[in-house]
């Protein structure tokens, strides 16, 4: 939950009405009647006031962070790092990708201008998709600052955001229906020809960066831009993971929230139709909107939503997953659940995450469920074992039964 | 966020008033408007309607996991055991030990009848406990069935509700006051006696479980959890964890939530005044609420934001977790940084965390940063080490400082 007035105005005005409002509690004190009768009456024209919603939840995690860093300025340690997992609501109708509510997992570094930040949060994109497994990811990457000089050049300074959107449906409308969006808004004829250079260039990084280089010469913000990028890919090169997550710059990457300001980034994988599962960049002034001004931030988020929905799509959660446990103990009742118990605890004391069938129920069903949770091993405290000292230990995957010490189970579980 | 209608009517007239509502998307649209404010009149009658607000914010975690197992019933395997951790929301005024938003941490299992359940949780309880070190725990343990007995014994079975809330009182205002309280509840005066005489049982848990069971001899529903209450500490001793956590009957323990049918409990510290920090117990139909009968279910939550507070002011966090990493690499600029980012890498794929300060920023700063941020060791990347293919490593606690391998500085590191 965050103040209402804290997220309004922030996200542009689709997100202004994406974000889920708390209605306040006791309205229904007479006190308050003429009041709240008043507000209503905003309501119904599409407006808020604090006499009937205060509070809202959260649309993203990036400006409630902007407000407690401006909270807490004179306790942190500047630069400051920190990562974040919670829950966003959006009152968008949920579809595939899109939830109401979702969670976020951010990494910010606050209070640093060095692009050894950008550097090491492209890492960790790497880093964490290479160990999900995830196959085809790119991490594609751009600079605002060099999208401000390619508008400049095409003669759309004024139309920067108009420019950007139409540039990111390149994928969905291709060239033709992009440069009927940009002449709509305004591009004059001989910028299309510009545009139409720029995104056609190819080729490794390396060879982008000179060609954008070459065409931005004279443009000041522009060449800022292609520099940027220069210096991010040059840090990471010394800092990269090995791995197969590829890191590629595509100019038409714009990034729909206004307050990126520096290097953009976002995460796409080509092995399912997701859409981004991962995006950042640069803000150059976001706790300023708080009233401290000119500190700079970047940061990236990963979709953990979508990427749990790629993840299951590709089946890449591995089965083990549905139980923690190594091993059921079977409760066949009365002295042999007491000699069962003795078992369990002996184990636990191990370090070995097991667990007791609560109830004496038949032997059929308590296999069953055995079956169904995917416990690799279940062991048999049953009479005769009770009176030798020994447990039968089953193999769930092999099928294998041999009564054997409780020493030797507890080995062969730690194995 | 849940659906209101999921949450409403499940935790008393007070819970109802205290569970912070969602206002719905889109009021101003014109189609709605007599809906709407035919939904505005009835709010300021104190009522709530779907076409106002649909949804709302968790009040804890029990009943949306009712609502849960009730959807999943088909999928799940029985006994189902999880464990939850989430955020939920009262509508309450903040307070020490009170709080608008906090997390709850619930371990449930249910579809199980067997009290091997309630003393697994009961060692849940102390492992956590113990590992935390939080000093003066105490697992209180009681039945309903028990408070059930007595409210029959004292003449009091139809107000069992009213005699619980004044038997919790005890601590706060004494027996005179309890007595009054019960009294003016309909408390017969042979009622009195009888009471008096429960609540003042003490001893170990099995001599106040003799003397609870011939109190009860002639009472069913009260020898039952008499015998309910032996047979959990009877199990429990079979699993308890060492350490120093006590488990103890409390006849005075009432629980707020009225869905409890068998044993409860809840854990308090006398380390620090905060009233509980925990606790739970059996429901035996939680789940007919949704529509799925005879599922009983036993489970305890954690008051993590209490816990944390009570450890804050324990002074019980280690300083140590202010930072995750060993070393922060100082940033000397050029090709001093250059060098520096190769060192970052090596140490990084040694599997050591360590942080580049990102800025070349003054030395005097970056050490300031150092200490404010706690990192145990400082590395210092300058021109006569990099020349020499070296780091000069300061140990920041003894302030020892040497000019050492890279492999040493991992060796040491890693140690």
């Amino acid at each position: 939950m965050e103040n209402l007035s804290t997220l309004m105005g922030k996200y542009g005005e689709e997100g202004d009405r994406l974000i889920f409002k708390i209605l306040n509690n006791g309205l229904d004190h007479p006190e308050k009647r003429e009041k709240v009768t008043a507000a209503f009456e905003k309501v119904l024209e599409g407006k808020n006031t604090p006499d009937i919603t205060e509070r809202a939840l959260r649309y993203d995690l990036t400006i409630p962070f902007a407000r407690y860093v401006v909270m807490h300025q004179n306790e942190l340690a500047f630069p400051f790092k920190r990562y974040q997992m919670q829950p966003v609501w959006r009152a968008d109708r949920p579809q595939r990708g899109r939830y109401r509510e979702f969670w976020q997992c951010d990494c910010d570094v606050v209070g640093a201008t060095s692009l050894i930040s950008e550097a090491e949060l492209l890492c960790i994109y790497q880093t964490a998709f290479n160990q999900l497994s995830i196959p085809g990811i790119t991490v594609r990457i751009n600079s605002r600052k060099l999208l401000a000089g390619i508008a400049a050049l095409a003669g759309m300074e004024d139309n920067l955001t108009e420019m950007t959107i139409a540039l990111d449906k390149l994928d969905k409308i291709g060239w033709e229906g992009v440069v009927k969006e940009l002449e709509r808004r305004g591009l004059p004829q001989e910028g299309v020809a510009i545009i139409e250079k720029i995104i056609a260039i190819s080729g490794t990084n390396e060879e982008k960066l000179e060609a954008l280089a070459a065409i931005m010469k004279e443009n000041t913000i522009g060449s800022e831009g292609v520099r940027e990028l220069h210096q991010t890919l040059e840090y990471h090169s010394k800092l990269s993971p090995s791995g197969s997550a590829t890191v590629a710059i595509d100019v038409t990457l714009a990034r729909g929230l206004n307050y990126y300001t520096g290097i953009i980034m976002e995460v796409i994988t080509d092995a399912v139709k997701m859409g981004s599962i991962g995006g950042g960049g640069r803000y150059d002034d976001l706790t300023g909107l708080f009233g401290m001004k000119g500190l700079s931030g970047v940061g990236i988020s990963f979709g953990i939503d979508r990427i749990y929905d790629v993840m299951e799509e590709l089946q890449l959660f591995p089965e083990q997953l549905t139980t923690g446990s190594k091993a059921l103990l079977l409760n066949y009742g009365g002295e042999n659940e007491t000699y069962a118990l003795a078992i369990l605890k002996q184990l636990r004391e191990a370090g070995i995450a097991a667990e007791i069938y609560p109830d004496a129920a038949k032997v059929d069903k308590q296999m069953k469920y055995a079956n169904k949770r995917n416990f690799p091993y279940v062991i048999l405290p049953g009479d005769e074992e009770r009176k030798q000292k020994m447990v039968s230990l089953k193999n769930f995957v092999t099928g294998e039964q041999q009564m054997i010490s409780i020493e030797e189970v507890i080995s062969i579980l730690k194995s």
